[in-house]
Parts: structure tokens; sequence; C-alpha cells
């Protein structure tokens, strides 16, 4: 049991101006999180600011998960430029006590598949812990073949991917193809809440959700609907509006805003990430709004 | 006098597969480079590996390369992903005796104008260096629109900008119409060695030049001729099989190799970076011996 299937919740990561992580903060919301019916909870991922926290405050933001989250098993983001910086990140997760590791082709120049595969068979030979390839072609600027993937998941401890929601509906058919030569029990999962219900119904092993990590009541509720295509298609059309402000401004600048909203905040994001303007926020406001009268929160 | 303008040799920067700048290896770079007529020094760009070197180590190669640069002016590589990092390297530089500063607007999230905007306010407010905007699209996902330079030069301290050299030829009558509404002054340069002639014949005020950086006499020879378009073209036939191996590798790979076997390494580039394979060496090899061949070397 790898961990990686299931509704994953990624949490924000609340630090100061100055990029020093309020681990009182991090342990509510990730307690939070623990109390709720998520199968796993995501930190430092994109959403959580990972590239924005430097090696020592990374490594005190997943000490502080791990303590908050109960019997949830802890995802834990170590991307990062160097190999040598990821190794660091990897053995603060492994010590902390993470239950599995999100690793992403993060560059600067451009990475060759050569790159990213030598990086990821130094990760796996540092660590036991399981393995989940972080595709983000939207941040990183690395797209991972299906055929990288599947040389990847050779080692035996790289146990899933976390590949972008596809832009149309994709049939069970199709999912079934995309499990091709991969190892059985190789967990197929998604991101990208928006898109999400494109993959969920064709049989997605799991969701790794910025929505989960602020509003999991929602994102339960469209997981326990996965089946469901009607129930999904209702829920979709309930969330129009919030998934209109993620298009806009992206879930990264509009979740701080929602926790700030819900009482979960403030949380700023790192210069020189800009704050939302007001229509934005008066945008948020009304998703908000909505999801409440669709009595989803 | 910015400093910005005419051929800037934008040196490769040596250290250990820990991360540790040999500054003694730098020295000797940066003084060969001095002793040519090379106008200005560029520390810690794209080439200069400075997204792969920690605050620490960016600010002992700053100060290693203005030690040896004698009355060269040494233009400085500032860009980070987070603002207050970008405000330490600008204040290292600073403190270091560089003559101007190279911005970048480095991103994992996608920024947005404003953002870059705020960022470069925040530089130009801590420091009065000239800066130049770094258009560096490949590296950053980010394209600097004319409109955004425009507005950016309107603060005093911003005097320049180091565009991609167009795909295509640029006459002296389109360059000049980017001049649009510059301040009086303001340096329009370019960089991207293997298309640079391009945009030299159209007047470009800079060649922001990687090949300048290891082969300053190749790169003077093609500066000294930007005038003369039949000459110019004569020099870049010459450099065909270069420009080949910086389209298939990326000058960042090739120019390690160039500069070891030149006797002036060796480098390596951080991991996971991978060294180029034997056919790829081959190729740099047979490169080098064209220019030796013709004399160029």
């Amino acid at each position: 049991m790898s961990h990686l299937s299931g509704l994953s919740a990624f949490t924000l990561t609340p630090y100061s101006r100055a990029g020093v992580v309020d681990v009182d903060h991090l342990q509510k919301l990730v307690a939070n999180l623990a109390a709720t019916d998520v199968d796993s909870i995501g930190v430092l991922g994109s959403t959580g600011s990972y590239m924005y926290l430097d090696r020592a405050q990374r490594a005190r933001a997943i000490k502080a998960a791990v303590e908050a989250s109960g019997d949830k098993p802890i995802l834990a983001g170590i991307g990062d430029l160097r190999t040598d910086w990821v190794v660091e990140h990897t053995a603060s997760a492994d010590k902390a006590g993470a239950s599995a590791l999100l690793l992403a082709p993060v560059s600067y120049l451009p990475l060759t598949e050569r790159d990213f595969t030598e990086l990821v068979k130094t990760v796996t030979s540092a660590c036991s812990l399981p393995v989940c390839l972080y595709n983000n072609p939207g941040t990183t600027h690395f797209t991972m073949s299906s055929e990288l993937v599947t040389n990847l998941a050779q080692l035996p401890t790289v146990m899933g991917v976390k590949n972008p929601a596809p832009a149309t509906l994709m049939s069970a058919t199709e999912l079934a193809a995309k499990r091709g030569d991969l190892p059985e029990g190789f967990v197929l999962g998604y991101s990208g809440d928006a898109l999400i219900i494109h993959v969920l119904p064709a049989g997605a092993d799991a969701w790794y959700s910025v929505l989960a990590g602020t509003l999991p009541e929602v994102a339960l509720k469209i997981w326990s609907a996965r089946a469901e295509p009607e129930k999904l298609s209702e829920l979709q059309s309930q969330c129009t509006l919030l998934w209109e402000c993620f298009n806009s401004w992206g879930s990264i600048r509009v979740m701080p805003e929602i926790s700030r909203m819900i009482g979960l905040g403030p949380l700023d994001l790192a210069l020189p990430l800009q704050p939302l303007e007001h229509n934005a926020v008066a945008q948020i406001d009304k998703s908000l709004q909505a999801l409440h009268d669709n009595k989803l929160i």
C-alpha cells in the first residue's frame, strides 16, 4: 500500500514575508484535514509554495505537518533545481515520518529525459519511501511522456504519477489503455481541480486536490460521486464560478483568499507574487457564496 | 554611461558538485576576459549557472569576479524566485563593486506583468546601480512585451534590456521602431549567439554573449564586423557547426565542453543536468576544429 491513491488534500503553507513557516498555523490546517475523510494530506505541493521556501523552512514544514496529521499519510513535495537539494528534502521528509514523496522535474535550464531519469534514480537510491512522479508542465515546463513514466515505473519505489487532468472527457477504455505497460498497482493520479471530472468517472486512482486542502467537504462530495456521472455533472455546475476564478488567476492565488474568507487565514504568497486585486477578490467571494447557496459548504 | 552597451562577455562559473564556487578558477576566467577588448563581463547569467548556486555562493562569485576584472565593468545576474532573495543578491553585487545588475523574471508559478513590475521597483529602490531587464523566455517562461519594457524604462535606473535575438533578419528601420517610446540612451541589447547576426547590422547597442565568455576572440571578430554584412555573413558560415551544437544541446551544455577542450576547464554543471554524451562531445570538437581551420581561434 503506497498511500498514493484516493483523495489527497494539498494544504497551503502559511509563512511570513521573510519566508519563515508559521508551524502553529500549518499544524491547524493539517489537523483540520486530518479530521476529515480525505485519504492523505499533501504538503509542499505547488500551492504549498514549496519553491518559495528554503531548505531549513521546508524541513520545518514537513516535520510540523507530520506531527499534526494523526493517522493520515503525509505526501511531501521534494522537488528542487539541484539534485543535492532534492536529496536534502528527501532526507528531511524521511526523518520527519512522511509516507511518500512527490518529485517534480523543477527546472531553470530545460531538462532532458535523461536528466530527470538520473534524478529519480538518485532519490530512489537515497530513500525507500514511495515516489509519486509530479507531472506539472504548467510550472516545471517539462512534460513527462507515457514512455518516460513507464520506464521510471520500473524502479521499485516509483509507485505513482500525478498527471494534469485532461481538457476533455476521458473514457474508462482510454484510462485503461494508459495503464498499458505500467506495473500492477501503479497509481494513476490526476490534479487540476477544475477539470477533474474529465477523469474521475474513468477510474482514476487518485485525485491530488488543491480544493480539498482548504474546502475538503466540497472535494469529498465530488470524490464520493466519482462513479455517478449525473451527480458529478451537477456538482461541477455548482462549482462553475470557483473554476472560473481558478482559470482566471490560478488556484495558487485564489486559495489563500478563500482560506482567509472562511477564517483559516491570513495567508500571503511570497513576493513578487502580488495579492489579487479587488475585483478578483469580489469574484472569489461570489464563488464561495455560490458553494454556500448550493449547500456544498 | 550605464556600462550596458557594447560586447559583453558572459563567463561560466566553475563550482564543485556540492555547489561551492571555485573562486580561483573563476578569477582566472574573468582575468582572461579582462585582458581582451570586450566592453564588459557578465557574471552569473544563465550560462553562469546562477539559479544553481545559493545566496552565499553567488555573493562569493560576484566578489571574486569584481576583484579579477581590472577596469572592465561587471554586470551581475541577480534574478531569483523570491523578491527578498533578489534584494540580497542586489546588495551582494553592490557591495562587491559590480557596475550593473541583470534582472530576470525568474518564476515557478507564472508571473504577471504586475508581479515583475513590483519586483523591478523594489530593486531600483534598494540600489542605485543601472538595471538591465533580462528578457529570457526560454528559461523564465515570461515574455516581456515592448509595452512592459517601455513602462519599466521610466524608472530612472532601468537603463537597458537584453532581448533574445530575432529568428529572422531585422532591418535598421525595424530596430529604430523598437526604440519608439524608450528614453534617449536606453540600451537595446540582444543575446542568443547563433542568431545574433540577425540584429547586429541593424544597430543593436549591445551583444550579451555566451560565446564571448569562453572564445572572446571569435565574438570580437563578429562584433567588429557588425556594420559589414558581407564579412558578417562569412563569419556566420564559419561558425555554422558551432551554432548547430548550440541548437542541439544548448549553449549552457556546450560551453563547458569547449572550455575544457581549450584548457580552461574542467567545468561541471549542477546535477541533474547531465554531461553531454560522446557523440555530442565529438560534434563540439569538430566545431572547434572548424573555428581553428578558419583561423578564428
